[in-house]
């Protein structure tokens, strides 16, 4: 720590010739202070530059101005937008943001909250791990308001008590899927993500239901799985062409996993766009730059971290009920990677 | 706040028949308390699902568990990346990440940083925005421990008090543009960067030191800037070919011009990797992963996220003298990009 002394509320109070008592009251905003009194005593905190002991103070309320967000992977842009978004918000109403990364692992996610938990946040966002534990979470979380982002903990369906904000995963998958179908596919795979995440499921939904209003099937080869990496997906591209009927395009999980295929589709030497269609899901900043140009859902993870940020304070600020699951919709933007069949 | 009553010293103390001032003991780990007594106090915190109040300790202790974390641009990959191994090896040491972004603007840059003051951070990892006055830095810190990452502020050079860790910026430049040499391109172009920004400058020097090491020369209209982004460079691409003599090859600022730039080249019917060859700066996941894939210099900005946060955390426990500015030196990865002219 630094050797310099700190400015303390007595030395404020002493120098205006007030009670310590008063200046507290000028530091809580009370609105016993007369405005002039206020005035003196808040000149005089700039002239000692007196910095607000905010953890002091929270102390005495055991209340918080942090917010602690909790990411499952950093690296993936769609989750850096969303947390620069958060951090925007949080930021505009004077809150902190405590941040930790689980990397996508359940065991290293309730260490990094139970580590966070030690310094009260006011409230929680959680983008949670994959085979996350829903009770695992309760228990560390406690009371503390916590507002689930893009994965459904487990027990989400049957009346969770925390806030839900994820997007409209099932009919975002249904705009690709029968975007593919308007532009002349028939074989079309659904392609990487997680069969057992709840996303991962929606989307799948949402392509089926596409597919069965077209009058298409779906084949048991054409899902696929990986992770929801670039580099998993890139590595399992060769899958969706071992079965005996090929598809034409893929509908894929998210951008990440839709970029690993592109350039795995390039390394078996087609070229995606024209010999082979892809969409992705996201809109991450990439998407608009890679070659070709990849069609996606617009999700704007930017605007995704704020709404978050400003949904938690609303429920830190007012106890009221836990809403319905705030669902956002998304928007397929077409791009050059979704191309008719060569 | 939750309603549920937190669980206290007093209540452990009591359960276990011993003093507050035991349990306080315990808490501190202190070598005072017998064994015996440690374990049983341990036991009775875990059936009664105590958690430890940090906030409280740190405040009597008056200083915190905490680090500030303030990063220029977090949607760029380079700075997730370093933002993810900051995390990482605080998180292993009991230490909680305080993050903020400035998205590259003094002002909001100062914003955060009083914010997260308050908290009383026990250091602070700063990668400055752009333009960053360090005087204004200097202020607001105060004592608090501080490591600048990346780019140095403008006191730096002449005995700053704070800790640096930046990369061989000039030694990377200069392998990038003697590969280009070596690969028989003559007309090298540097390309995107402010020219303001210290990293920038010494990237062009390492360019400089290349060219004239052959016996070449730049021409000013072949030093181009650009913000440091994607977006950015794409936009400014056509400015390379508007003089007279026209470059064959670009060393880039960093990976996000590079493959903004070859984005560029592709709109103007340029195949980059064939037509023009261009290397980046920092090996983000995406570098190995475009079309053409990238030749770069390989930074690993988790590991170096890693190591800043080793750096402060030593800084915290010793009060040595600030080192000499921690430069690592950088590797140049050769891939498709940098091909031989047509």
């Amino acid at each position: 720590m630094s050797a310099r002394q700190r400015v303390t509320v007595e030395d404020i109070a002493r120098a205006c010739g007030l009670s310590r008592a008063t200046v507290s009251l000028v530091l809580r905003s009370s609105p016993l202070v007369h405005p002039a009194t206020r005035q003196r005593v808040e000149a005089e905190m700039k002239r000692q530059g007196y910095v607000y002991n905010r953890a002091a103070a929270n102390l005495r309320r055991r209340v918080s101005n942090s917010v602690a967000l909790v990411i499952n992977d950093l690296s993936n842009p769609f989750f850096a937008e969303f947390a620069t978004g958060v951090d925007e918000a949080l930021g505009g109403k004077d809150y902190v943001t405590l941040l930790g990364c689980s990397n996508e692992s359940p065991q290293r996610q309730l260490q990094v909250l139970n580590s966070l938990m030690e310094h009260h946040p006011a409230a929680i966002i959680l983008s949670p791990a994959e085979n996350t534990d829903a009770r695992d979470i309760d228990r560390v979380v406690g009371g503390t308001p916590l507002l689930v982002f893009n994965r459904m903990l487990d027990h989400d369906s049957d009346g969770a008590d925390h806030d839900f904000l994820g997007l409209d995963n099932r009919g975002g998958a249904m705009q690709a899927t029968a975007h593919l179908i308007e532009r002349g596919h028939r074989d079309i795979a659904f392609f990487g993500g997680h069969a057992n995440s709840s996303s991962c499921q929606e989307r799948r939904q949402g392509y089926h239901d596409a597919l069965k209003k077209a009058g298409l099937r779906a084949r048991n080869e054409w899902l696929i799985e990986s992770a929801p990496t670039r580099v998993d997906a890139c590595a399992r591209s060769e899958t969706l062409f071992a079965g005996k009927t090929k598809p034409t395009a893929a509908v894929c999980y998210n951008d990440a996993v839709a970029l690993g295929l592109m350039l795995g589709l390039a390394h078996h030497g087609l070229r995606p766009g024209i010999d082979f269609a892809v969409t992705g899901f996201d809109d991450i900043p990439e998407a608009a730059m890679s070659m070709p140009e990849l069609t996606t859902l617009s999700t704007d993870p930017r605007a995704r971290g704020r709404q978050a940020a400003q949904l938690v304070l609303q429920r830190v600020e007012q106890a009221t009920p836990v809403s319905p699951a705030n669902i956002v919709p998304v928007r397929l933007v077409e791009r050059a990677s979704s191309s008719a069949p060569a």
